[in-house]
């Protein structure tokens, strides 16, 4: 048991004990994980804030473009699934608030055979900029390293 | 704690004792929900699949249109980010595995001044139509209902 | 007064004797202009019923593909206003009935040295495939031919 | 006759006493609309525009997000159909300068099981910034409340 | 030999010896064509270095809206080209190098009974505002005129 | 000199001495190169002749996922530059004739650091199913293998 994806996911969602169990666990399958915060209007700034978390912590080197590339597309479908069909925020009068998590592995623990791939998942909130005046959103994007 | 979108995705991505405590527990704070299962290479085979259990299971009601509009758009942007950018699916020569949930409540579970939403979850594979060429893929569509 | 878009969608809202003198109105301003009706779960459907009655009635020139090139455009344009972020019916399970215009001529009535333009609309219902469960819906589409 | 789409295009269409007699007969079928004006090259200021009307005058509560919600996609939906296929204006290179109408009521006039709707309506000119480089243009959004 | 498109492409891919036979070739068979280069994060600047130079070097005519209209589609079917999916530069933290061409005349050397045409190619580099983090990235966008 | 991008531009839009000299050019810089043709109102037969193509010829390994991936977006990125803005043929009432070349190599001709990179280029006509009611079309997708 045990994919890139559902625990990037399940690491979004969770805190406390649960978080550290989830993580114990993946990092004993050979993943490696990031978990961030980022609430803006600016899209660009979603971007910056995953890239520049899994770049210091080590998940993607910093001197190949591939792996910066690599991200980039895993960063942007996951914005999509946040944006569900016209991506913008403050341009369109909207905000997010997010928790972000990227894991790097194989697609499912323990296949090494078609190496390493990247997952990030942004999990929150997105509405009006209006406290309360939001609902919940889910983007995954997943990309081979 | 428990939010209608967070409830929908542990739903999908639970099994076994987990899945059913989460049921548990959403039911006592008020939320009714289903879950199913999906797999096709035809877009409105999953649109058809959540509808259907939705109204048979009586998340909506059969005989109002507005209930069906609520769903018909969450589960349209659910779809949007199994995607990811461009709709389709056997079309663009790609496959789908999906668990779906539905669940109906408040948008935070105790807050009932703000009415009852709709969060529609699909999650799974999509990929090539061989075995095992595939990666995980979620979505995640609220609406009032 | 009397511009070309303005022409066209009064022509497909209006029925018997506003739609009439509208077209009087529009035919002394040097419009002409073609009303029709197609209902589908098909989109090229949609689009070969405009082309086809455009074609048929003279609004455009048939042997010359610029004048299809700009009609197809025209079309597109109106129905991406039907669809409304993303294009599909029958595959997203959803079904439309819709009155369309033609119309050719000026952009305002009397401008006559910016050459003639083409004006499409597409107004109706778009739904699911049941009666009643359906709401309106219009697409213009402008372009210089 | 009376259909809430209909009801906000004419509206939207219209002036002097063609537009009061609008008003007057849709009043009678319980409707409640408005009328405004936007010009601009910032989406972000479109969106305001609707809402910031639509809230002042009372055709959603103000204290209840899932007003605010069905609002906002209704405008997104009508913004759509200004753009046709790709979202923006200033960045894009182009502006508008629109009559936006929201009307609020059933979606035929005396149908009141199904609840209560809203529409908008988004109607002018979009092109360069430059006065007369414009054509029509007109989107229609229409959500359950 | 000879086609509109083509003759952009290649117009845009060469330099030297080669740019200037592509240019004295297409010119003998009746097509105008400017090229140039524009580097930038907003999206509004391809869109402007492209028009200004076009109407500059009289591809098109200034006063006439109908070709601004024409050129104005062409450069954003280009554009799309160059983004693959989703509109944006500098907001999605992307920036391009481009080189622009602008050929007009006919869709087929020779062929003169379908009119004038115009082709926009835009080509160079898209990625992170990095120094050779980036990879190639082509649109050509055509209409007639 | 000779970039990936470049190089599967050039070998599409070449034919006789020109393309076997561009061939044996790249080969020298160690890129691996196949070309093909495919016409079709349906998208999957689009991807799927690319797909069968690459593969047979060794330019991906077909065991595994990865490489399938890494083909996969680069098609679906050529493809939506052929059809610039709603992806979609027959079902939009339109065909293509289209040259295909997928290329294997350095992003730059030399750099073997950043490792390697496919391209995929898809150079043809789009338009109406009657001969002749076509304009030029081309899409580029690159992507890290």
């Amino acid at each position: 048991m045990g994919s890139l994806g559902k625990t990037a996911i399940m690491y979004a969602l969770s805190d406390g004990e649960l978080e550290e169990s989830i993580k114990a666990d993946a990092e004993k399958n050979g993943y490696k994980m990031i978990k961030g915060k980022v609430g803006s209007m600016s899209t660009e700034k979603i971007f910056a804030a995953v890239e520049t978390a899994a770049q210091r912590e080590g998940l993607i080197r910093k001197d190949y473009y591939r792996d910066t590339h690599a991200l980039y597309h895993a960063i942007l479908d996951a914005f999509i699934g946040i944006c569900r069909g016209q991506l913008g925020l403050g341009n369109m009068l909207r905000t997010v608030g997010l928790i972000f998590t990227v894991v790097r592995g194989p697609r499912n623990a323990g296949e090494h055979e078609d190496g390493e791939w990247l997952a990030v998942v942004l999990y929150g909130t997105i509405g009006a900029p209006i406290k309360g005046y939001e609902h919940e959103t889910i983007g995954l994007g997943l990309n081979h390293l």
